[in-house]
């Protein structure tokens, strides 16, 4: 019996587990290497950040998702480096130390982080949003915001206790800064005495002309609206500094303890570890079939790529990286049967759309276009079925209905894990 | 207008709740400390700890349960100290630093934490499971330990990897032990490629004569079978020692990776902030109103203080503390209405028990005994009843009916939650 061809994935996000499910039945042994054990079904983290959703509802252990695919193991590792003429990954994980993993097949499915275009210094003081324990530490400095103010002796309404600054207004920004609103105006409201969360100031930075400037400018519009009648501030300049009192925005200061970062994405360090050419963002180059120049085994897919159609380079959203993991699984499996190649990737876009408050979306696919209600319900309703396991399915929308009809949010807490780490016990509770 | 008598309440746990929600109508300005802005449901909190329920499921804000109370105010900060005769609580938090808070009345419901019997050196390998911090640190444990063992080259079976030990054969112990048991039974069964989870080695040491020793003998017989049947060893026995590789039980050692503590409870330091006298484990002894001898103003209830009944001592259990934390509240509006005081407190006992797996516990109230599934019926009932907030018993009973059903988890994830807090961002998800 020959040994079966090895895939070795790395990433579980929504590229990496798209092309290890359509490797499920094929004559490949599948090796998903991931760093967290859990796929995150990331257009939902914000509303970790703001309370809605506990950790544990858009969040699924890859094990579990692929508990019945027998030809693929799952190991929890970093991905250190890769050997490309050895065809091996270096990982390493507590226990194992630096190991090398073969591969006949490679698929680099390692997503994109937020980059402070340069201004790493901005890190301390305005966490991004794109791993569960971020959403958790932006929660709790939200929500400690508002007890820090509570408990002053002396006011002082311009210490920017108060104020969030969301720098970035692209969808993440816009549905933070709209969900914020809906957290102070409805859940908050009548929960203390001393300070009134109905004053708190939201100012959602954006660097270009218009938020959301993915959409057509007719939902840019209604989006901006919106954001308005929920007393969402918009400014738009550059940010020219960051520090624990506030922010900088074209020349203006901004008094802020809470500043979050919504712009910029860079790609993982695929790259370095390819020494390949990328562009200034990190991403790699692939050829139609989404494989690096010269290996035809090492294929990159999405946010971590670059792939351009119709002059245009596809945007870094789940609906790119799904049909690429999908299209680099086919052509695996067609490489490997000695068959011809499948044509040339292309993205089919299903659309695009972003939540602003409570009941209110703007949606738009090909030529359609819709805003209010009836774009909030789809988008529900498409969010809930993209969810990767059918517990959670019910559970978020049981979540939405309640938070919808009562207000009251899924997970509003406020815990110090540092503690916990490092081995004090907590006595008063 | 003369001023509103001021009882300050330290501690959100049962007793403190119940005590703030019984003077909601009563003529004072009540205030609530706590250094956490949750209730914590603690009866549910090893569900957290074995990936059954999301933290939000089982903690709620205080400042949400007590909105409606327009006579109620809640502090999130640290007490540090009291001084009797001045009538003052101080307290610290970040903005505030250390301020002093007037009270004409004080309850002091600050709970109790685990207890090392002097052997603090134990803490650092033998986590306690007494805050929401604390149990996603102990998931994050026996999680981390399964894929230890699945990334291991050259696997070791003396290692310890998966081998659990619960020091403590109480409640908590008992409803770990077996819980760990059905998630390696059911959940992660078919989830390995290397390794099999159902080898797994569970030991719960007990260092009495029996497991669940405040039950009657034939429900500790009951939940020992029980807990055998689900491959739990019982060992009974001295922890002489505990380090990284494992702990030595009455001489003998076993390796393990994943020790937790679920024994010895010591009461806060309430004895310390009073200057009194308290027994070994620090409860406060009190009268037959719950006050301090000497300060007919001070009261204290529940896992802090130290009561007796019938010549035997009231366990540390929610009941107690929220009936004392009631008579505390009618002690104090009688006091201020002038009238004589209520009769000493008394504990109506309600019952008691403990779940032992999978749609199994066993229960006991007054002579009424009874164990397997009706009383894990009775026990899930009782629960969802207790949890404050409505929302979230809908959302736990789905949940169990769903892990009941399928065996599927509602949050085993492993986050780190360290990385965030420290500012490196996570490129790769």
């Amino acid at each position: 019996m020959s040994r079966r061809p090895s895939v070795v994935i790395v990433g579980g996000g929504f590229g990496g587990l798209a092309a290890a499910r359509a490797l499920g039945n094929a004559p490949v042994h599948v090796v998903l290497i991931d760093r967290s054990n859990h796929h995150l079904f990331q257009p939902l983290l914000y509303q970790v950040a703001t309370s809605v959703l506990n950790p544990g509802q858009i969040a699924s252990p890859l094990r579990s998702i692929l508990r019945r695919q027998q030809n693929t193991e799952v190991i929890l590792a970093d991905v250190t480096g890769i050997d490309k003429e050895g065809r091996r990954v270096f990982a390493s994980n507590v226990d194992r130390g630096d190991v090398a993993i073969p591969y006949d097949y490679l698929v680099l499915a390692t997503g994109a982080h937020h980059s402070y275009f340069g201004h790493e210094e901005f890190a301390r003081f305005a966490p991004g949003l794109k791993t569960i324990a971020d959403a958790v530490m932006i929660r709790n400095r939200i929500l400690q915001a508002f007890e820090r103010a509570e408990a002053e002796e002396d006011p002082n309404p311009n210490d920017g206790l108060l104020t969030f600054v969301l720098v970035g207004g692209g969808p993440t920004g816009v549905e933070m800064a709209s969900a914020i609103a809906v957290l102070v105006r409805q859940t908050l409201r009548t929960e203390y005495r001393r300070i009134d969360p109905t004053t708190t100031r939201i100012v959602l930075v954006d660097s270009g002309g218009r938020v959301l400037s993915s959409f057509s400018p007719s939902l840019s519009e209604a989006a901006h609206k919106r954001l308005e009648s929920l007393g969402v501030e918009i400014r738009s300049g550059h940010v020219d500094r960051i520090d624990e009192d506030g922010a900088w925005i074209g020349g203006d200061r901004i008094p802020s303890k809470t500043v979050i970062w919504t712009a910029g994405v860079a790609a993982s360090p695929v790259g370095k570890w390819l020494a390949v050419e990328t562009d200034k963002a990190g991403h790699v180059q692939v050829d139609g079939l989404l494989r690096v120049a010269g290996h035809s085994e090492v294929f990159v897919i999405g946010d971590a790529a670059s792939y351009e159609q119709d002059g245009r380079m596809l945007p870094g959203v789940a609906q790119v990286a799904i049909q690429q993991g999908r299209h680099a699984a086919k052509t695996i499996v067609k490489s490997i049967a000695g068959a011809p190649p499948p044509p040339p990737f292309r993205y089919f876009d299903k659309g695009n759309m972003a939540v602003v408050g409570k009941g209110f979306a703007v949606l738009e696919s090909g030529k359609f276009k819709l805003s209010g209600l009836p774009a909030w319900m789809a988008w529900a309703g498409i969010h809930i079925q993209f969810l990767a396991q059918p517990g959670l399915r019910v559970s978020v929308f049981l979540q939405w209905m309640w938070t919808f009809l009562t207000g009251q949010r899924g997970s509003r807490l406020i815990v110090n894990y540092l503690s916990s780490e490092t081995g004090k016990s907590a006595g008063q509770s």
